[in-house]
């Protein structure tokens, strides 16, 4: 029996996200979604006019269903608002898990390759990355305010910690493994302790 | 009257160069190639087996290029090892000039999408961004030796420093404008400085 009408979007939508994951938007055809899902050509037509709808589509589903995951996770139980930050940034490190495809970001790869040529997927992409940092926006205003932080300001820092989060997952690519990507997360980590005059931990990873 | 061979060769690495860092790997064809510059199929396959093979000589001539580029660039004119890291981080953002894709990575790029399909791209690319690190080794570590730094590496920090940059060009890209790419490297600038308890100079931007 072929799935119903709405399991077919979401299929597809998780389809996008693993093989864009994998192998890049453009290299990833309509019959690559449609194989992966499970559905057909014509379930694809139904739901998405062209591959660049469902890049665009595909973004959104990636910002919604990781915005449910970040809203649940631990990382918001401390008081105070410096160590949630932290912790968000532990967490980062604790989503490395599995191989490359698996942690590495669905928008980021994305706009790597369509900036350009897909304004809708780069819009999409963009909305993705900085409406997740803007969620860091009032931790990090609350912590500068608290330890006295000035010469910048909290939406910039938010976006920082994107960029680095993205230059961690290339660099994890090149190397074809995780734990580059977690060096350079404690970095982050390091640079934010100091810049909030927090002492460093002795020992603490490279 | 055709180009002689071996001009032939150069302006496919400069189309290689150019068409990917617009559009990707996986967008460009080898036609795209040809037309760019201005040469025969014929003597694309003279050249190269494959447009796999071109990715590949493609990381390595932006290496070369860029190799000579950061060579003769005036940060290594400093007497001060931590001096000279400023001034390389400085001279990163001073290359942030023109549109998007005059100022992006060519390898970056590839690895993002070819990561997993194309080892032979992904380990090209790995050895560029790696070898380009590594000749900010000697100064970082004649910098932390010079202010007693512990707890990373030399070889850590170059790396990260890297990581930051190419997260760098990935917000610019999803945000079509380098001004974020540079607020970035400030706060790469801003640790760098904090890590070496080097004063972070007032009224530095973000």
């Amino acid at each position: 029996m072929p799935p119903k009408k709405t399991q077919a979007r979401e299929k597809l939508l998780e389809a996008a996200r693993d093989v864009i994951r994998a192998k890049g938007f453009s290299a990833t055809s309509v019959d690559d979604l449609c194989r992966t899902a499970g559905v057909t050509k014509g379930a694809f037509f139904h739901h998405f006019h062209s591959k660049e709808e469902i890049g665009v589509e595909a973004a959104k589903f990636w910002a919604d269903t990781t915005s449910v995951l970040f809203a649940n996770a631990p990382y918001h139980a401390p008081a105070d608002p410096f160590e949630r930050l932290i912790a968000y940034l532990e967490f980062r490190k604790e989503l490395l898990a599995g191989d490359v495809p698996d942690f590495t970001c669905l928008v980021g790869t994305m706009v790597q390759e369509t900036y350009d040529s897909a304004p809708a997927i780069r819009e999409a992409c963009h909305a993705t990355i900085t409406g997740h940092a803007m969620t860091l926006v009032d931790d990090i205003q609350d912590a500068m305010d608290a330890c006295g932080v000035t010469g910048t300001t909290a939406e910039s820092l938010a976006l920082h910690t994107q960029a680095v989060l993205q230059g961690a997952f290339i660099l994890a690519k090149a190397r074809g493994s995780a734990g580059i990507a977690a060096d350079t997360i404690d970095h982050l980590i390091r640079y934010i302790r100091l810049l909030f005059a927090k002492p460093v931990p002795e020992g603490m990873p490279q």
